[in-house]
């Protein structure tokens, strides 16, 4: 299954306007994680214990679980626009050992050897599109789940290519006004609505989507 | 309180393209009201016994009662665009005995006097804008509510006058691609999640809006 998680605002957009590289969300994003950070399951990937064991909790462990590779925009692993420079080189926003422990398809148009990173998670740079990182990370995922990670334009991708199997929103009660909107010349399509999770200032929305 | 309640695609759409006569609600929204019609509270407001008592049939009725006053658009309103004609005069989309039950305050740019219906409904034309209809309905409403019942531009109106307290989207799993988007250029707000509906093809998602 290829499937898709973001946080959106309820107008739409995953990412405000004016992304910079202090402010990669761009602007009135600052809380769209504030359902995250808390949860026991995330305070544990950073080595720590305690925390919130609500119902974002087990969305956030279904979420994660089962992944066998991942597909990213290239803005979302950063770095900048451009051909990739040697020195200093960007691995990701992410540190020695990311948080993905998997292999991860970037898309970008400039080519560049793949780049093992500590815990397992190895970015691989796709010149060719979509398809052809979907049915790399396909491969790679064996009989695991891919998932898409973002940003905005990379889900599009993927939702206009017709790949997408699952789409979760995480509906945070906010208007940003203006930035990337995930849905936005998406053709038609129904879905079935799979799971709803309201929580604690956000709601989680799973659908599957039909292939029409 | 000014609330409105609108059927909402996952896009954000209330209306489809291609708005016609026949087709009012434009393309691909043709299921928007699946969720409405076997409901026991709709069956009984047109005389029909039975029906489907869920929570949507909850949230059908909280949304329906205690309700003052309406401000709607004129597009909602119907009639097509321009002065009104005498003959045939255009009384709305709902016959002799609308589903109002109250004062319904009509945006338009042509003055129209006062139209009287069956059961308690009177419409009323508003050429001055919505902070002027939204009075004239809070005045006629007394202690009761007042809803913008639609469509995306009145709704939109309200919202950007800042004069809505209470925003509800009966959100629906569909893609609809392009039309009325009701949440788009409304300034940046923070909204408070009040009460999530999962139901039968259906979500029902209210928020109360804080004033900034």
């Amino acid at each position: 299954m290829i499937r898709a998680h973001m946080a959106t605002s309820l107008d739409g957009f995953v990412a405000g306007a004016n992304q910079t590289l202090e402010k990669p969300f761009g602007d009135h994003t600052e809380h769209f994680n504030d359902w995250l950070w808390e949860l026991a399951a995330v305070r544990k990937t950073f080595g720590k214990t305690g925390g919130d064991t609500g119902p974002s909790n087990d969305v956030f462990l279904d979420r994660t679980a089962n992944i066998g590779a991942f597909v990213m925009g290239r803005n979302m692993f950063g770095g900048g626009p451009g051909p990739w420079a040697k020195e200093p080189r960007w691995d990701g926003w992410w540190g020695e050992n990311p948080p993905y422990h998997a292999p991860v398809f970037v898309l970008t148009h400039y080519p560049r050897d793949p780049q093992p990173m500590e815990g397992g998670t190895t970015f691989h740079f796709v010149t060719d599109g979509i398809e052809s990182a979907l049915a790399k990370a396909r491969a790679a995922a064996k009989d695991k789940d891919v998932v898409v990670a973002g940003g905005a334009q990379a889900v599009g991708q993927a939702l206009r290519a017709g790949a997408l199997d699952m789409l979760e929103l995480h509906l945070i009660p906010q208007i940003v006004g203006a930035g990337a909107r995930l849905l936005d010349g998406i053709p038609p399509a129904i879905l079935q609505q799979d799971r709803v999770v309201p929580a604690n200032g956000v709601t989680h929305l799973r659908y599957r989507i039909r292939r029409v």
